[in-house]
């Protein structure tokens, strides 16, 4: 069957630790990143840890981003998942690794919605 | 590098269409999956599209559940994103696939915030 969804799932190393820590600084560039990559935001939400760390989402048109921050480890895991052919989700990934100041990304691409072959 | 999470992408197709396209259903199975699942509910954002379909996000202190839902094609695409050893992910598959009513599930596993090999 036809696939419904593309889902990145990018994991970036190395970011600068205080960035990441900073649960303004990282709801501002996920939504600037969803606005870069063409979706169409419906709504967001962001949560910060104790003692650290940030875990965020924006609803968008096309399914959602999500965000995971892990101040002590460098480390961001974001999941970019959008139907259809309006988004441009890939301009996301080169986006988040220069604000985040990321050492290494890691990106995987899969299908959603479809049945397994 | 150890992993700093599981990610468990479930896709259901052959999903009861009416209950896939109401909203407070939807949020009703997904926060009940977070609770057997042993997470700790954080806060959750659900959204109804035009005409139908449903997109949502539970954030747990353990990352992260997110659903959408095209009734048009009976499909349903969960993500269970899960950090530490408290949760049990792998509860909410056969859960979700009872209360969908869904004919099939593929479930695949990810580590994140892994790098790669």
């Amino acid at each position: 069957m036809t696939s419904l969804g593309r889902h990145l799932l990018i994991d970036y190393h190395g970011c600068d630790r205080e960035l990441i820590t900073d649960t303004a600084f990282v709801r501002k560039v996920l939504l600037e990143a969803a606005t870069r990559a063409g979706a169409t935001i419906v709504t967001d939400v962001f949560h910060t840890f104790n003692p650290h760390g940030v875990s965020g989402v924006v609803v968008i048109a096309e399914s959602h981003l999500a965000v995971h921050t892990w101040p002590e480890h460098g480390s961001v895991a974001v999941d970019v998942f959008s139907c259809g052919t309006k988004m441009r989700p890939e301009v996301i990934e080169a986006f988040l690794k220069d604000v985040f100041r990321a050492k290494t990304s890691f990106v995987r691409e899969l299908e959603r919605g479809s049945a397994p072959c």
